[in-house]
């Protein structure tokens, strides 16, 4: 029998680790703290790549490869990232049988050697703006590991790119922001707030940390995406240079920004229940499963034939067809329900003589008699049905549990007592800021930018400060 | 100026560490043995990933990702690996501050780790065939290093699977090794031999090792790509069980088979000439580079209008527009000469008054003037010229450069005196093989497999043995 998940309501961290291993997502690995990622997770990722990389591309940015091995001194060169990025590293000290001069850092991130090159290939203003993005893995030793949200080692995208101007870099940070809320609502069904991170949030080097903050279905925030501003604080550590248009040299404006399969983590605790995942039909490696469901041989060949049919014309569809013989019907219908496929489509000896086959929908678990003929116009509105709803009810997460408040008493008291978000205007303060995570665990996530919905639906008398918002998160 | 290359038949290799870098493929890092894969080289691997992605899928394999640290122990649990592997592995010694209990290796390939994680995932006959790809970066410590060809740190995709049977691990292994075979001849328009490694030449682990062998233009051999039957020796060092259909438990049979970036080298040393690279058109990450001719600024707008409208017309081809106006369009020609553009298109002021535009062929430097009308089905069909003129021309240098011997005296004066493949049967035979090698530095490359041309144009009295190819080698 395919295995009960724990409720998310009895234990979500519990109900997280069952459904990743019982949906055949990941694996843990022989390495402490590392993780496999099986196909049917590493498909998913496989989608996230397909569409940003496409969208990369349309504005501009080119892939390339760095090593991942990188000189001990040459993470030492930005002071803030050295001390930002210390406490993870992993370090080689010995290869082809030797011990190494100097130790090389298995790359955390790839501000230093790809700013190290771009110190050989930029200049003049002509080689600007450089937009360059490197699909890779990278290392940061976690002590506390949960598979695709914290792991040692992560599949990322890392972009970083070199501009004339400040203005220029701020526009790409927003820009690829921008992509990653995109992504996040058009694809993976997402509902994010945007916004600027705190001085003490922000990433280790940059002038300014943007992100966007997903709301998980037990109510804490996950980061899903970081685009930084860098001002010249690489560029002048790593001694960029170019010649403007009037032949004076200058440091360049530099971002850097990047997700990882901690998306994947993101879409399950965004959309799963207590059945399993429910994935949006825009990444799903199976948008449709097809169950024959034969009870006897003599009718296999009819079914089997009708199925075919369907497949034929379901051809714009990522479908699959679960044909098993040693597992029932219902064993099947729960394991793609665990899996989180979109539809299911059922077609037995009484669809076929009634021209019909069965529509289940994973989303809102109904089934519904659809006849043969036309059948592709139904699936293709009902995986767009699927997408839209999934979407709406992220939203509706998100509203429902956001809060506001005008005092500091009451932020710590909402933080306390309710789960979710909670906004509140306030002055940058890094004092009060620690205090806050002291008394709640809650942290600052975002200052919300261009989010008039939420703004609007504050009514506050008390706006001092920035609108903010602060909440427990992953 | 663009540079001028150093010519082929002057120094080879001189020739091939400037091309790599003038294209723009690839560059030095400051990390010893390492390099960086710059965007036009990230792209071409791109093409060469797109194609052979697919034929993995469609040939039943699925993606996954394992950790890239594997514990030293398991190195050392399959007794020809470690032996084979040691000297070139790289180790983490410390992490997250502190030394770690197990130094981890970092994977040189990765069949230790995903075996052991077969062990786990494999244990009925209804598990078999299990059928994965991983695309990784890997590392092996080398101290003569040469860009694309052989780096301490490069990408590659390397296949792992495991069958009930022997039979089926040979076919599997076959069957990739038909892929590499047909990605080589269609896809990068080389020429490859397919056959069996010697027992002196296979992979550390294998029972027996196949491989592609393709010459080069200074008429070395580059082994491009290689497939291996494992035999039960890692399912017996990991413990993979399953119960056959009698309630048995075996250990299943096992492959694994990859290639690398090296393929990008390949295509600069198959294709090139004293002008730089020749792209095949499947692979160029531009097919079509279209230059603007405009003479003068009243021009201008007329010129940029025609050349819209090709690239319109050319809608199903990767077309690239070079209108930088800060170098000549003769600096450009030679620019995408030296990058191996297939096809470049003139456009100017007279052109567009006789209705026309000029063609010039990369493959083989001839220049036509073509109607504007239909000018994507002349595109179209040039591309396709230019594919097979590259693996005609491919084809002839193998065979105008192979000889057959037979004899061992005839075997060391053939490979002293002249360059290419040099056949001969052959008695397998390490003593005699390490000999040859010192004697005349070339290698057993391969026993040819269902190589008909090659066998028939023998013509021998001596055939003890079986049909073998020496050559030089990179």
């Amino acid at each position: 029998m395919v295995k009960k998940l724990t409720p998310m309501s009895e234990d979500f961290n519990q109900w997280y680790t069952e459904i990743v291993q019982s949906a055949d997502l990941a694996d843990y690995s022989p390495v402490k703290g590392t993780m496999v990622i099986k196909p049917y997770g590493y498909a998913l990722w496989e989608n996230i790549q397909a569409y940003l990389d496409k969208r990369f591309k349309e504005t501009g940015h080119q892939n390339a490869y760095f090593p991942m091995f990188i000189p001990k001194s040459f993470i030492e060169k930005e002071a803030e990232h050295v001390e930002g990025f210390s406490p993870e590293l992993a370090t080689v000290t010995h290869a082809g049988g030797k011990e190494l001069e100097e130790p090389l850092i298995v790359r955390p991130t790839s501000e230093t050697i790809i700013n190290y090159m771009f110190s050989k290939w930029i200049s003049s203003h002509r080689d600007l703006p450089m937009l360059i993005n490197q699909w890779s893995n990278v290392v940061r030793w976690e002590m506390r590991t949960r598979l695709f949200l914290r792991t040692s080692e992560f599949l990322w995208q890392e972009g970083h790119t070199a501009h004339a101007t400040e203005d220029e870099a701020r526009e790409e940070s927003l820009k690829m922001l921008d992509i990653y809320e995109e992504f996040a609502r058009d694809i993976a069904a997402v509902s994010v707030v945007k916004g600027t991170k705190s001085e003490m949030e922000k990433f280790a080097g940059a002038t300014t940390t943007y992100s966007i903050e997903a709301m998980m279905n037990d109510l804490k925030a996950l980061q899903a995406g970081t685009s930084h501003e860098l001002g010249q604080n690489f560029s002048k550590a790593f001694d960029i240079k170019f010649s403007d248009e009037n032949n004076k040299l200058q440091h360049p404006f530099q971002t850097s920004w990047g997700v990882s399969t901690r998306l994947v983590g993101m879409i399950i605790m965004a959309h799963g229940d207590d059945k399993g995942l429910k994935l949006p039909p825009e990444l799903a490696p199976h948008q449709v499963v097809i169950v024959p469901i034969i009870p006897n041989e003599d009718e296999r060949s009819r079914v089997l034939n009708a199925v075919n049919k369907l497949i034929e014309s379901l051809d714009n569809v990522r479908v699959f067809i679960d044909d098993r013989p040693e597992v029932s019907p219902g064993f099947k219908f729960n394991e793609w329900e665990q899996k989180g496929v979109p539809i299911r489509i059922e077609v037995g000896p009484k669809d076929i003589d009634n021209g019909s086959v069965l529509i289940y929908r994973r989303d809102d678990e109904s089934k519904n008699q659809y006849p043969f003929e036309g059948i592709d116009k139904v699936v293709d509105k009902t995986l767009n049905d699927i997408q839209k709803n999934l979407l709406i009810t992220s939203e509706n997460t998100v509203k429902s549990n956001t809060y506001h408040v005008d005092s500091y008493d009451d932020l710590i008291e909402t933080l306390n007592d309710k789960k979710g978000f909670v906004s509140c205007f306030w002055d940058e303060n890094k004092e009060d800021e620690i205090k806050v995570k002291e008394k709640t665990s809650a942290t600052l996530r975002c200052y919300p930018i261009n989010n008039k919905e939420i703004e609007k639906s504050v009514n506050s008398k008390e706006n001092d400060g920035n609108f903010a918002i602060f909440s427990k998160a992953y």
